[in-house]
């Protein structure tokens, strides 16, 4: 019985009973620490997906592009951060009519984009909440901690179009701890820093009162740091080899599986399926984005369900090139597997639509309504 | 003066004239070898832009998925080849009136998909044109030229629905060749295995009339061997980093470029700029999905127009982590740069529309129709 007889292939499943308990899970989480659980939208890019997590307790949604935030506030989504630093005209002109239609917060690093908002807020008559931004690990944007941070949040203050709420991170850096151990480390600096700058500011007069952190390998250890307001995981909704290898998701957690066919069997220790960079994305073993090659354990392009002797060794734009550890396994021309991406986030945005299972049922059509937005 | 000011960004800009130039200049190899001239769209996606290739003597398109052939035969191109082994009652029920349309040609490596296209022949009351894949060093599809090859074609001759016309290649392992002579060398083995092969299946009493051979490296030392019919570049109409690291163009004949604005300059050694791996795609300096690191000469995930000193060393799905060699250099929040992406067809996959452009004059919106085809 071939599996989901229903689908051509490739197609994105996303298993629904896996989604609730990880959002139920996620939520707890938030709860328990009582800080705020704003989930990150660039892993479902779905306002469908987005309406689950209010329903259980998400204060609202994090995005990074003014595209988002619009297809976000189509689906009903009233309480949106654009956690990126908006610059130029353009941007701000579409920003304007989403002042007035949700509530919107907006994070940047540094005094020249905050200008142009401070602009808009003046001339729309309110001081639209900003977070400071501060780099604690990641090295993309911010400051260090500390008074490199305070002299941005210095002049800052001094923008009349604007209202600084707080300090931000994103410690994406955590998928690179080699253990459980380093892990929590990193979750309890991007907090504990956020707090401390926060302290510092105080001390020169600038008054916050709100501390975000956000990534899912770092988000089950909120708690360690009491003062911490919001949190903004975003991978945990779906999981992927990532989080399995972070040690913060089990294979069984994972929600999201790109079914493929196997179309070719041209040497006994080679299949090739039907899916490739054009369908997983090229995001790539020894290649998270964040420097060097982290401590993962799984081989290969993703996790073949079931199948621990399959190594998804290769992708070309539509091919998929498996190595069979053992040829002596049954693996045919038409057979489908399912495979967890490495990184689901790109993976789902390769695509305008993923398939709602429950196991073996089709459920719905959810509609991958901000991919690509990139603006 | 900021760069088109005209656009917000990230924006994708296809320069028109330097593509109408790779057209010719791709066409004058194929008229000069005497053969045809089958571009394959996974770079461009876009019906118009097949039309141009079309318009300067191109013989038809190459597609690999339905999806992308039903988007050619709307947008009018009369001449398809769908260059993937099409597996499964889904695929072949699109394939139908497809066939009904348009000159349709399949390839296939194996007896399993080609029966059910021989089923749908006969269903039809035609013949359906395939091509036979062989793999020439790519370890993709297709068995090895030779008598390898030769039984799979004795058992695609028995199928009564489908037409053996020849056989197919890709040598993409050009891009891992080492110098010029590497290069030709593979261009030469690409060809010459096939005609081999095809020699070989005469002696057997299967006659064949098409050879057809196809990369951008490999394309411009067609006229190596005599006896090819078809090429099937794809990169040439855009070109990219891999093609003028693999030595067959210049940065000056790359059409495509990103457009991006610095939003941060949180360190004097680092920029961010507004595109990540959800606009320039994942593919890494050290992962063309051909195996192990080819001998590229640049580093980063793009070039940057007019800026050596510039390296976008670093990719998050919206940062661009740029190194900069010289920190005294200027570049500040605003400035707006151009760069070439390393992989062109896979950067064209993550937009739904490009800009063309001819120097700065902003000409036409060019819809990428084939964009997301994954189907």
């Amino acid at each position: 019985m071939a599996l989901y007889p229903e689908l051509d292939t490739p197609s994105v499943l996303i298993d629904l009973d896996v989604m609730e308990d990880n959002i139920a899970r996620m939520q707890a989480v938030a709860d328990r620490a009582g800080v705020r659980l704003r989930p990150h939208t660039k892993t479902h890019k779905s306002p469908w997906v987005a309406g689950r997590q209010a329903e259980k307790g998400a204060s609202g949604v994090t995005v990074a592009k003014i595209g988002e935030a619009e297809v976000m506030a189509d689906g009903g989504i009233r309480d949106i951060l654009i956690a990126y630093p908006l610059y130029g005209e353009y941007k701000l002109r579409r920003l304007r009519p989403l002042l007035e239609r949700v509530k919107i917060t907006l994070s940047l690093d540094n005094a020249e984009v905050a200008e142009g908002i401070s602009r808009l807020g003046q001339e729309t008559g309110r001081k639209i909440p900003v977070y400071l931004e501060v780099d604690t690990g990641i090295h993309r944007l911010g400051r260090d901690p500390g008074m490199e941070t305070v002299e941005v949040a210095r002049d800052l203050v001094k923008l009349p179009g604007i209202d600084l709420i707080g300090l931000i991170t994103h410690a994406g850096q955590g998928h690179d701890a080699r253990n459980r151990e380093e892990l929590i480390g990193v979750a309890r600096h991007e907090g504990r820093a956020l707090l401390e700058t926060a302290e510092m500011m105080r001390r020169e007069g600038i008054e916050t009162r709100e501390i975000s952190v956000g990534s899912s390998p770092t988000a089950p250890f909120v708690s360690e740091v009491p003062g911490v307001t919001e949190m903004r995981p975003g991978t945990y909704i779906y999981n992927d080899v990532m989080q399995i290898d972070a040690g913060v998701a089990t294979q069984e957690q994972c929600a999201a599986t790109v079914l493929v066919t196997v179309i070719s069997r041209p040497a006994p220790d080679r299949a090739v399926v039907d899916g490739g960079s054009k369908t997983f994305s090229s995001d790539a073993p020894a290649s998270y984005g964040h420097g060097e090659v982290g401590p993962r354990r799984h081989p290969g392009f993703g996790m073949v369900v079931g199948r621990p002797d399959l190594i998804l060794q290769r992708l070309n734009e539509e091919h998929g090139m498996m190595g069979l550890a053992d040829p002596s396994m049954d693996l045919k021309v038409g057979d489908r597997l399912r495979i967890i991406p490495n990184h689901v986030c790109g993976m789902i945005n390769m695509h305008d639509e993923v398939i709602g299972v429950r196991g073996s049922l089709i459920e719905r059509t959810i509609p991958v309504a901000g991919r690509g937005k990139i603006r």
